[in-house]
């Protein structure tokens, strides 16, 4: 199947933002999507950017069942690894169920790594849950690590009440 | 005892090197470390910076043995969340082992996330290695939640020959 990966643009928000949703649909946690499109047009488009996100875009013949020619996305960050340097954090790759196994997906991962590439990074690190063993395969017959078991690493998030309460007790500058 | 947190900058450098150092130590992983003061002035201190830096100091009077006033430092970045919006990572929180106790740390995690306030930040997220309680223990008893052991999130890295596969797979532009 023909397709093309493309930096996204501030009109591909609405359908990155329909995308996300289903992703979170699949994830099991669809309550946890408070994000808008106006969100992420501004947040991903302005002067220091919170994000980069690459689309996968599909000749109109091709159009999903829905009539959707931009059928993936990956959207990712620059991080700093204080051991190695400049990295990049993917934070989600996306293709609609329809459209899997067409190398979309691999397409899509290969264009972050080579756009981090371009900018020295040397690590590319992304997260997934220990349920989904579709994607725990994709990324591991790639060679990629797994650091939870390797390593013990565990993610800790502060947000809410607890954040709220570090933000009150930050000492008062001179 | 008397301590002050501020922004670092670029002088600050090599004593955040060394401390780099001391906290890849206390991980046993001191032979990670591929960076050098050169490279933090120059991803920290730029037109689009890959990290920011708070450090705390103490004053003259209480320098350590080995005549160091720079004693801690919490070095952070900006990530985003598909969900949430927008967030902080923090990649290191490191006090000098002879000044913990002093609310140091507290006060380093603390400033952090009112920076991220300031910047709208929803989330402030870390990651820590499971054997090492002291630090886990620190971050639950202010709230934080373990999303490895709550959700079941792992991590994953590309990096090495495994990212260079990627890098080269990547699609050609037409």
């Amino acid at each position: 199947m023909q397709f093309k990966i493309r930096a996204a643009n501030k009109e591909d928000c609405k359908e990155i933002s329909r995308m996300i949703m289903e992703l979170a649909v699949y994830e099991k946690m669809p309550d946890q999507v408070k994000i808008s499109h106006e969100e992420l047009e501004r947040d991903g488009f302005c002067q220091n950017p919170f994000f980069e996100c690459l689309v996968a875009e599909v000749p109109e013949h091709h159009k999903s069942r829905e009539g959707f020619t931009v059928v993936g996305y990956a959207l990712y960050f620059y991080t700093y690894s204080t051991w190695r340097g400049r990295s990049q954090y993917l934070e989600d790759l996306y293709v609609m169920p329809e459209f899997r196994g067409n190398g979309i997906g691999k397409s899509l991962l290969s264009k972050v790594a080579e756009v981090g590439n371009q900018k020295g990074c040397v690590r590319l690190q992304l997260s997934v849950l220990n349920w989904n063993t579709p994607t725990r395969d994709f990324y591991a017959a790639k060679g990629a690590q797994d650091l939870t078991d390797s390593e013990g690493w565990h993610f800790i998030r502060f947000d809410g009440q607890n954040l709220e309460n570090l933000v009150n007790e930050a000492p008062k500058d001179e």
